[in-house]
């Protein structure tokens, strides 16, 4: 092996990774499959005028989560509902979940079952159903894979790939809190270690604490959506960060974007978090991840239905793809956008 | 949390475990569902006249296979055919996997690949689709989640729960060989490890080392039964081992079994592997897991069509309750069968 060829994972990343392997499978012939790897789940159609969704995670512990801080419960509720999100992201309705479960000796048959109250609490509020699963140990960490099965139909599905010059983009709810609430966990922790006797400060935290461990999947924006009367033309949801999901739609797309910082939705306990830090409030609303909302693209002709929605935020609109990927700030001058989105693989 | 209960994972095993969680989704409702946790494979009803089946399996380093004796690219293959095999377990035919894979920096692109290549060979060979996954780093080993989903008609599905007194125990192929192989690789490892400078003797061992690092789904047998014309009343592949099958079968049906040894079909590398290890060809063959054969049950009526057939073996036949699990020996003497299906959560 010594004299073969090495690529470091880190050299091209996980999308890198994932572009490299779909080319193995690029060949695949179905005329069940409507869309395979490379968007928020896997589509395909089974003939009952119905398309059906799949998508698959792994959550494993010290990657992409800390149980220094994280409650077992939440932890649970939370591998459910990023699941959920990637259907969300489709236009669709989730509807079954088989979840697998490796841990260690150090984990108690009590513990275990905290996790699975949460995955409980998960379906019962987003009506999936826990079909099925696998449970096995692990010679180190918690691991933690969940595959989400749903539907939707034909007519509503929605992909990253299809968005136009001139839509609008659009986004649910606000950004950067989850992010700016691993921060506070980040610091509490390391304030813990150095100083066990000390109470954390986590006053006027509440929200953004919760966003970082216990988000919710917008399953309320399809229906929406459909009571507004709108189809969206691309969708995607912010688990990697804003930014980074533009690029998908965009990239996807063969599309550019122009976006107005003014008009992020931002929580007032980010903004004050974000000063806390002295981090820059863009960074953080455009590349802080694992909010879970939901960005998408209408028609221009849609702008009616959806401006005056209080928890919708138009954000800016599609550009030809020679005008690449925009921001313009408070301040008006006009930034390009970086995708920073989580390369899991760098060290 | 030093005051709470603590139960140990060892105490109640990998079963214990899923009979705990499973209550708590008892109460789940759906018209949908058809069976849910506690067979190969969850079954629900999308109204299309057909069922759909879905089973996932999470395989970790250390636990599930050793990187030391396992090309990746078997690894890969082995991966997607114990889950296809879940869904051969319930009388159906798979047709979408879906693959979450965690790895830490030791592992470069092209070792991912290789481990690619596998799966997509397998993938290939059963005639299923790779429509997604996700892909993340690992802080130790290597860790695989496969999910797959499949189809089967609502009158042929079959479950464990449904064996009737006298019915007829058949199995495919034959089994302890996955088992001797292990045994085998294990050795050859401990004498690498003392004399890397000695070749491992593999000689005559082909066949029980291909079983156990590259098995095969009987996909095959699925066919066989519909051309035989033989519904079976139960069904399970053998993952855990022969006799940990067959009591899920019996306790969930309520049925007592009753086997002959000399009829247990066994292969004659595993039988030369079993008498220089020195060990019982009964262990071997009832406890020793992972052939993925299928057992199945049928009514005595199917004999005729089921008696020749070369790849099928009737070995038993199914009693009351009440007679318990028991097994006739060689030697004539009838000895109480012990499931000693893998618990993964011993230390």
């Amino acid at each position: 092996m010594a004299t073969e060829k090495r690529t470091e994972l880190s050299q091209i990343g996980e999308f890198g990774l994932i572009n490299r392997l779909k080319e193995g499978f690029s060949h695949q012939n179905s005329n069940l499959l409507v869309k395979g790897i490379g968007d928020d789940a896997a589509v395909w159609d089974l003939g009952n005028g119905k398309y059906q969704l799949q998508s698959t995670d792994l959550l494993v512990e010290g990657v992409h989560f800390d149980l220094t801080y994280t409650p077992l419960k939440h932890l649970g509720y939370k591998a459910i509902a990023v699941n959920v999100s990637d259907i969300v992201a489709m236009n669709g309705k989730a509807l079954f979940v088989v979840v697998g479960i490796a841990v260690s000796n150090r984990f108690s048959v009590e513990a275990i079952e905290e996790i699975y109250s949460g995955i409980q609490l998960a379906c019962e509020k987003y009506n999936v159903l826990l079909v099925g699963g696998d449970t096995t140990t692990s010679r180190s960490g918690l691991i933690l894979s969940v595959t989400v099965t749903g539907e939707v139909s034909s007519e509503k599905v929605t992909y990253r790939n299809t968005a136009n010059v001139n839509d609008l983009i659009c986004i649910s709810g606000d950004v950067g809190a989850a992010y700016m609430g691993l921060q506070v966990l980040e610091r509490e922790k390391q304030v813990y270690l150095a100083h066990p006797d000390m109470q954390p400060e986590l006053d006027m935290k509440e929200y953004i604490i919760k966003r970082q461990l216990r988000p919710e999947a917008r399953i309320d924006m399809v229906q929406t959506l459909e009571q507004l009367g709108v189809q969206p033309t691309a969708m995607i949801d912010v688990s990697d960060g804003l930014a980074s999901e533009l690029f998908h739609i965009c990239s996807q797309s063969s599309v550019g974007a122009y976006l107005y910082e003014e008009r992020i939705p931002i929580h007032p306990q980010t903004v004050e978090s974000i000063n806390e830090f002295q981090l820059s409030p863009l960074t953080a609303m455009l590349n802080g991840g694992e909010d879970y909302e939901i960005v998408f693209t209408v028609p221009p002709s849609a702008h009616e239905r959806i401006r005056n929605h209080p928890d919708i935020s138009i954000i800016g609109y599609i550009t030809p793809s020679s005008d690449g990927l925009k921001v313009e700030t408070r301040g008006g001058s006009v930034a390009s956008m970086q995708s920073q989105g989580w390369n899991h693989f760098k060290p």
